[in-house]
């Protein structure tokens, strides 16, 4: 495939989970034309090797208490290489526009009529689940499934989550971002009706072989999962009794050995 | 990266939206590999010609009222030849745990202790509202999105699916199949509490050439709609009003051009 005129423009691409395997061939395309990658903290080290060796790499990469540049720069940065010219890959965390904030990014785009186009990426809210064994949906189980963020403190008035209304509803939860208010999570929902003996999972550092997945209830969860480290997703609902210790987990290890050997 | 006993498994592979680039590397990687791949209807046909010529090719397409396998077979199908020792890819359109019936074919592997691993894939639900330049989630719009399923007649009793409770929520709602009940889920949603007036879209055949977005409000989104052709997707909620007649179609239309050239 060759392109005239990739630059001037920016690419949103969702990078996936962790797994670097998981990026879409797409992205990894874009990525390996990129003349500026803007990255978050969570993309793995080894996909940026992807980039050309040319390549400007900017770290834009935001963690919980700890901001290397706010997102009230990241638009303006992109927007700039682009204006000079230069294919600017924006190289995100799972998708771009699940809590990505991809959508703040194209709109700054659009208005400095910079050509801007969005490659999608596998969202931890499904894959993550699913290297535990979970599928979101099952029949029978959960015909729904609703993605919320937990990064925002639950516990606070005026939180744009509407936590009560999601503990009435049968389908499958998942709390991208959540394991520090864990606790507060799930104690709303219980107060909110959800039983505590619904079955909880929380699956930290999904898809990479530090993968560790804990299940339990409402009422134990937070509790089982006091020591994983970010970054975790948590889901909620029946589907988590089909939670699997089979080859899934063996095989994405080995898989990353096989990737990591082979840089 | 060689395998040693790739054999005698399944691997249920996400295809993606439509797109032949939007699957990941890793699942594109498993299907050049694969003896036997049994696929969906919506798989794109130059996604099969990435599978060896030699490999056996089992359409087990399924598409509204045209059953070409029923599922009760297909799970039979795929242990039967994992069994015989061959390397089974399970191609399904968009990611195999969201509405994919995948769940069931993973404990369908697990009870014939065949071994079993799911490459997730970009999902419809996110990734046609994305090629329509519509965001799921957005900072002071939308804070959680919740995807369901409309192909159960939502007018029938006994629906799994809480359109009541969805009519409530503040966040995205996103219908997968739901193309032929548009009307229905339209009407049950404002019936149930949604203002008519609510932002509303439609993108069929996304992420391919054939790509239309049509957007609208729940009042006028099935009459808007009604010549689009399925696989379609719905999106409902004010992050439609995000909508962009950008320059994302023309470079997937583009996009698409070259890929097909090339083959």
């Amino acid at each position: 495939m060759s392109r005239r005129s990739d630059g001037g423009r920016v690419v949103l691409v969702g990078a996936g989970p962790g797994d670097p395997e998981l990026i879409t061939v797409k992205g990894l395309g874009w990525l390996r034309r990129a003349e500026v990658v803007v990255h978050d903290r969570l993309v793995a080290p080894s996909l940026l090797d992807e980039a050309p060796a040319a390549a400007l790499r900017i770290d834009a990469g935001k963690s919980r208490g700890r901001h290397c540049l706010p997102q009230s720069a990241i638009s303006p940065l992109l927007v700039r290489h682009a204006a000079a010219g230069r294919l600017v890959v924006r190289l995100k965390g799972g998708d771009p526009f699940v809590f990505g904030r991809g959508g703040e990014e194209v709109l700054a785009c659009r208005a400095a009529r910079i050509p801007v186009e969005v490659v999608p990426g596998i969202s931890s809210a499904v894959a993550a689940p699913a290297a535990a064994g979970i599928p979101v949906t099952h029949r029978g189980l959960a015909s729904s499934f609703t993605v919320v963020t937990g990064h925002e403190d639950p516990s606070k008035s005026g939180t744009d989550v509407d936590w009560e209304g999601l503990a009435g509803g049968k389908g499958t939860l998942v709390v991208l971002m959540g394991l520090g208010s864990l606790a507060t999570i799930a104690a709303r929902l219980v107060a909110a009706g959800r039983p505590p003996s619904t079955p909880a999972g929380v699956i930290s550092r999904a898809t990479v072989a530090a993968q560790v997945v804990v299940t339990g209830t409402l009422a134990d969860i937070a509790e089982r999962a006091r020591h994983l480290p970010s970054p975790a997703t948590i889901v909620i609902g029946e589907v988590v009794r089909l939670a699997g210790n089979d080859p899934v987990r063996a095989a994405v290890a080995a898989r990353w050995a096989d990737y990591a050997g082979a840089e």
